[in-house]
């Protein structure tokens, strides 16, 4: 088995039907990642001692998911000089706004690399972890370049598509 | 000298203006104070250090400032077990809304008491710690009971002089 | 049976599954207390009865829960130098943001220590109670330090059922 | 000297500024009022015994303006059935955005009725004032309508000189 | 049959289940009104047509209920001196804030009194219409003070069931 | 089979149950129009050769839907001198707020003139469409104006079953 | 002199500053406009006059400019069957804000395009009036055109001073 | 002359002030950067060329900073797999929260790591940049490891000058 590459965090295991996506992301590209539930209330010694140890058993980026006052991500960017990717979960009354601004709004000195709100966010921290790392994995570089267009190809069949949709409810 | 009963923390000296406050709050009711710089992301160790050890230095209520990704409050909450006055201080361009959600919505398990955002916050920070203390010291429930007193006071003061203003501008 | 030193109020009976939370908290550390429905509005006498009289019957800190234009925790603070914890409850539409500025923004001298808005606020000012009156309960500041390592040890067992969920997933 | 019908009440004297407005607009219709500082939090008998006995004294209507946690109007309204306009005042860095919330979003059965934050909701709440007294005193009615005439008419004069300056600028 | 003293006013049908709760609060206090739905801006003349005439078939308050855009009471207020008492409406994705801010920020000069969104803010219309009729109707005025004794003898009784749900959850 | 003169674009085919509101405005109106879908972020060059061909294809006016950090209507109208609407659409937790702003505050240069969020506002774009060609189309601006008679009517329709309704309910 | 194309309106003068840029927009493509004060609320009749015969004086296009409760467009809108330009204007403190939602969330059946909130709406609402325009006459396309291919260097042109700066700062 | 690793990009030159901040950061650690102007909106393809060559071109991370509706961040990621940073900045009335809704939340596909609104968030941009370099580059690991204790102990010395302040203030 090889080392893992990439970090998830989460400070809740209720995270996990979000961060699932940010693993699923790095799967696809053949990233070796660990899952950990960690809080930065409720557990602080746990989160200071993984992120304070990442960097030397191998990992290179960490992606943290948090809800409502989400101080995760930032608390484990002190911890460390890896790269942080925070991606804020809607799990309050709030809508992940809290979230957000908790995760993004960071000081000059402790960047977080914040995401969209959610499974998209999650989705992307999966994928921006791909790009750090291809800069120095010409494979991973490829491999993403590829998977663009890919996607730009499933557009045009999506449109294609709703033809289809347009004829079927009498609008074409 | 008398050992500090309060701790002000803030998350930079350059909330300093809004912070001393809560110091002029707790010195009106000669309750003795200590107030220190520590940043949750730039010194966190010091951070650590100090709110786990405050207990044992006899502090019993910390009052911690902060703004933006106002994280300070949730990390000093999660390493001590005394209560934490937190006020989310406006030194962002989003007017402190920011640090008020990223201080009061706190996880459950972990309270953090939040204050109204700015000088306000942190007055009222000041009186709250005197409150708590009170609960033990009749001498300052005493006081704080005499302090409103001379509040609902002052107000029937101001609201004589107004009728001079009124006057001054022809509306009376 | 012992007197209660928490009184916990609450605006309409509809904020009881929210506040149950507080009395959960504080049955958790066999702290006595006692649960009723006032209402600032429509109730004003009552509540000014109320908060005005609780110190002498031995309440040591009131948790007041409200909605909307949530003016209870301040109305509340405004008849007595007790602690008041409030807690915003996400009852109209505006998702409990309402609530969260009408209970926080309160002006200089009358302090309301605000939890984060519905459930997990709830709870958190019950645990916060507790943390006030542990200032003067040695039981009480011991019971809480457990507690808090009980919930560290919680996070990791969470963590540790986590890969199992990335096992059936397929994801490990 | 006639007695007031309309009360204006503020929270501070530092709503002055705002609160004004309301007053000329009284004057400007030949409406007796009185003007008090009282607040909510600070001196809730003051607050209580003004709004409970204005009834008695002759008040039809009773304005109120106030900031941050904007408690006054509402407080004032479970104390009378007198009809309360509240006048949320921006006095906080929210700019005025709590102050709205905590005043418009009454619950069911003590109404508020909220003007615009600030000088302009101010004055409206004079006029409304005026309004409401006006459906039983026909001179106060006939001045009402008049008054919207001379607006409308003032608007045609200001889009007139508009034109002036188009030219000033070499537009026209 | 009576003359309706007051109007309600509704952009939508699809706002009934809201402003019906102005029509029950007015009729709980025996007070004629009429409904009817007209849009600002997909029946303007309508409108105006109604608002205007408004007065002199005997209408004294007018209750203004819309969503969005709720561009309505304003335009309602534009054409008559009576009072407009307006009800945003929680009917578009953004819970009602954008017909919040478009009813209650109203310019100097045209005021809309604005009351809660949805359901709350209906009711408490029709209750703030019959605080303006009891200004000259001394039935009305004592019916409501007896309406908010009864409300405050209805929250002691709500107080009292709650001790039974404690109960019942092993909390007493 | 006649050429489209209107172009639909929507960054998803999950936005088509709100884009298709466009194309039945515009169908009820028989514009020819053509729909696909293409994203600013997942196919920019499909986007770019689009918006870059329309006009010589004889499109006349682009209706461009998209959601979340919503981009496609901005890039669109940067390739492209034709007339762009934009419809915000309300597909991630911030209910439409992020789409609105990202679709409605545009430079100075290239404008996106924006419609409310979702339905409303894609109904709307394929009427203000069908306003824009009305310039040149006395046809359609005869259709247009007939319209607004119909939607005029249907008010009042509306308005007189509603008296049904009220008196079901046992309110008149 | 040419009859103007354009009607550019404002509710108060004190827009002028903001809508001016809506003019110079049109001056610099040689569109000839008319620009006047009018207020949804203060001069209803006017507006409901002005716009309702637009259309037969020859107008083609309407730029409507409006702060706070912004209710002009819409007013406008529902007056005529032109294409309506809104332009949210920073006239109270909640920063535009509510004249954007208050203009852009029209309800399904008026449309009002909305531009950004302030001078960059304003000057875009005139670009997109040429815009408009430019369907049916070849001159004002063209000249779009070629404005864009200006903006385009221009942005090249800023790049190249930038450098300088970046030497002055000793940055390069 | 080095050749660059980081580009620097913004949307217009009054975007320097805050930019430069990512320069200074990146000067700091000595690494090499570009820095110049393009629009997504008015230099489509100024941005789409700049974007689409700077990975062959030696180029390893991007910043962008936008304000108001910030495509800017989102185009150029469309068109490159470089790492992406993108920096929200407050240019428009509504504070940036524009800026940031536009920039952060990005679909699920293409990611932008989004900074803190304006001068912290382009600070940390370039210290991102750098920790994204540090990956591969030793010496840049440990010259980041050794900038985290410098601004640890400068948090300290912070503190020390604090205990003056308080002296000269007479509260200590």
């Amino acid at each position: 088995m090889k080392k893992p590459l990439v970090g998830i965090l989460m400070g809740s295991d209720s995270d996990y039907e979000v961060m699932v996506q940010a693993a699923e992301a790095l799967r696809s590209f053949e990233v070796e990642f660990e899952m950990i539930v960690t809080s930065a209330h409720r557990s602080p010694e746990r989160t200071a001692e993984y992120a304070g140890t990442a960097a030397e058993r191998g990992i290179r980026v960490l992606i943290v998911g948090a809800g409502a006052a989400a101080h995760l991500a930032g608390v484990v960017a002190s911890e460390t000089t890896l790269p942080i990717i925070g991606v804020p979960i809607d799990s309050s009354c709030l809508k992940g706004m809290d979230a957000l601004l908790a995760t993004v709004q960071m000081p000059a000195g402790i960047p977080v690399a914040t995401m969209a709100i959610g499974k998209a966010g999650a989705r992307n921290a999966g994928l921006f972890a791909v790009q750090i790392l291809a800069g120095s994995d010409e494979r991973l570089a490829q491999a993403m370049r590829q998977s663009r267009q890919t996607m730009a190809e499933g557009v045009a069949e999506k449109s294609d598509r709703l033809q289809q949709r347009l004829i079927a409810d009498g609008l074409m």
